[in-house]
């Protein structure tokens, strides 16, 4: 085990804010790069002040900054701006989501960017991209989820429209982290750095797929169809006595043994369930058959039986229940940061894990603004000129 | 422009089936790099046997395997298994998603693999992760979407439970594409391979973010509130005269703008909605006012008020919607394979644009069972034993 990382020796300035580029650059903080994150001092990341709070810190920010770095820096400021950019010397990665045209604004064009550091990889992410005829227009993750198509495929059919209850801008952030190691191992090939464009769009139209592929097999526009499985049944929730459970049985072998489960082995033999495609097809009538059964006792019931036959199914856990799962805690998914005003602080893990690399339970803390305004000065001091 | 790609030397040895495995090796491939699908000459991955089909070839299948090579190896079979050992001598990555325990059984054990092969990075995509209490439980997309959080988080409340309407374990895929390639770059500074573990469930607590944090934070169970935002206000879906759109009025500004647009300046300057803590507390009597108004035109006439107005919305568009979008056109985010027996395959493009290299419209499409199966044997005649 080494508690170096893959990404060690690389050096990250990060100007982004809220969630998309802030998961990205925790993905790299994750794999050991130092990030430095560069805040507007007039409050610096926006979701800074977004609560809940705990002793007055955000808990949204404490969450997806973990590990980093802040100096707080006026890029509209000419000292300010020399400081910038002997940190851009010294990088192997600029990343930002500030909207397309704001940072030429800045002064800071890719192509500029290129000629003055070229091994720099500079990544973007932004709402639509940096090109077409959107690349102006701000997003939100409300509405790429709508435009993207996600929302139409997620809620039950006549009931009004559902969002994926978690901010799937979060996909554009890992794609953008996929493409700066892609650009880095580029770097290594060519030596030079490239530009990295992501939008929280296009990361939802990739994550589409099958329903892409089926409509364009056959020209049938896929809806919302609650918690079933558009082509496999029975794969979809149940009521217990007590809540709901999922249960997942895929092919005609798991189909028996859930009926050996529900004490109804009839079903399995009813020519309307034989196989997949007539199940499919009289998913309505299966599912009220099996939940006359699965009314009569409690989920916990339910899933150990379920267990025992093989069956693939699961609790609908909230979120309290995930924490609290040991699978979770064995795979280190929850980690804790000591926050020296907030306190003990729980986060998500990081979910890519390196056998040569170790995923400690407890990271460092997200910094406060500014915090390492001192230490970046004097190391910038001594610094060579270019990296 | 480069057609290489940053994976251009890079050689993937794919075991995957179905879709996380799958859909990691085609980040990868469209990264450049080179990927041999080893499949069971008994069929082949099993999603060749899923529907829709397209002259008898499955849209699931094509639209998940573009630009890969395929070769039919029985890993039961003594030559077939001195085939796979050449392969892996020649490869950098192997890709697998069996449940945790096969690869050993089959003798490929990872401590063995590193033995043998020093080079290799070795990933497994699995339901549970290869550690840990459940490390041996088969699952689903649906299962761990339930265990993980995101259902108890998706929906409305009170209805019955929602799924989130795309498989998610295309998240496994992506942290496992990432993780490929951290390892990749450790390999470049240590020399030797090692072995990335991503599962399912991991990845689904991975996305999870604010909810832990709000969660831990407040100790409140976060629950499925809809289409709104938790803490944004006006942030949902609302009803037009012929269907919905979703409107992001995330401050004050924005929330005149919305008003103005909506003829109803007076709702600006109600106390009720003065800021967003108090519109997020009467977000119900907020959503009606809305409502009354957008209800009287269309979802085309608001959308075109609002973006004049610079009020961040969107139509919830379904796929075909997307296809046809003319930002998603211009982003290269549907992109067509010409498969020699389906014909003209549509698929999700990539979503992580370089720079440096090209994303053509055009994509070769999916092999047929061991298609490649000459050329790959002839090539292992003429390489060296080992890489």
């Amino acid at each position: 085990m080494t508690t170096a990382g893959p990404l060690a020796d690389t050096k990250v300035i990060d100007l982004t804010r809220v969630l998309a580029g802030p998961y990205c650059t925790m993905m790299l903080a994750d794999m050991g790069a130092r990030v430095i994150k560069v805040e507007s001092p007039d409050g610096g990341d926006d979701s800074r002040a977004f609560g809940p709070f705990v002793n007055g810190k955000s808990a949204y920010f404490m969450s997806l900054n973990r590990g980093k770095e802040s100096i707080a820096l006026d890029l509209k400021d000419d000292s300010d701006r020399i400081v910038f950019e002997k940190l851009l010397s010294g990088a192997d990665v600029l990343v930002e989501n500030y909207r397309p045209g704001t940072i030429a604004k800045l002064g800071y064009r890719w192509a500029d960017l290129h000629e003055r550091y070229p091994r720099l990889v500079y990544a973007a992410v932004s709402g639509f991209g940096h090109t077409g005829p959107y690349a102006g227009r701000p997003a939100y993750d409300m509405v790429v989820q709508a435009m993207g198509g996600l929302m139409s495929l997620t809620g039950h059919a006549g009931a009004p429209p559902t969002r994926v209850g978690t901010s799937i801008g979060d996909t554009a952030g890992m794609f953008a982290a996929y493409g700066i190691l892609a650009a880095l191992l580029q770097r290594g090939r060519t030596g030079t750095g490239t530009m990295v464009d992501v939008s929280m769009l296009d990361g939802q139209v990739a994550i589409l797929e099958n329903a892409i592929a089926r409509y364009a097999a056959t020209g049938e526009v896929p809806g919302p169809i609650g918690a079933r499985h558009p082509s496999i049944t029975p794969f979809d929730a149940f009521a217990a006595a007590d809540g709901y459970l999922v249960i997942a049985a895929g092919n005609d072998t798991l189909f028996r043994a859930l009926c050996s489960v529900l004490a109804r082995s009839g079903l399995a033999d009813d020519e309307r369930f034989a196989d997949n495609a007539r199940r499919t097809r009289n998913h309505t009538v299966l599912k009220e058959e099996i939940e006359t059964v699965t009314r009569t006792r409690s989920v916990a019931d339910w899933l150990t039986a379920l267990d025992a036959a093989g069956v693939p199914c699961g609790p609908i856990n909230t979120v309290d229940k995930v924490l609290a799962d040991p699978q979770v805690a064995a795979r280190t998914m929850a980690v804790a940061a000591d926050d020296p005003t907030a306190g003990n602080v729980i986060m998500a893990g990081n979910p890519v894990k390196l056998d040569a690399v170790d995923d400690p339970p407890t990271r460092r803390p997200a910094p406060d603004l500014d915090a390492d305004r001192n230490r970046i000065l004097a190391e910038l001091e001594q610094e060579p000129a270019e990296h």
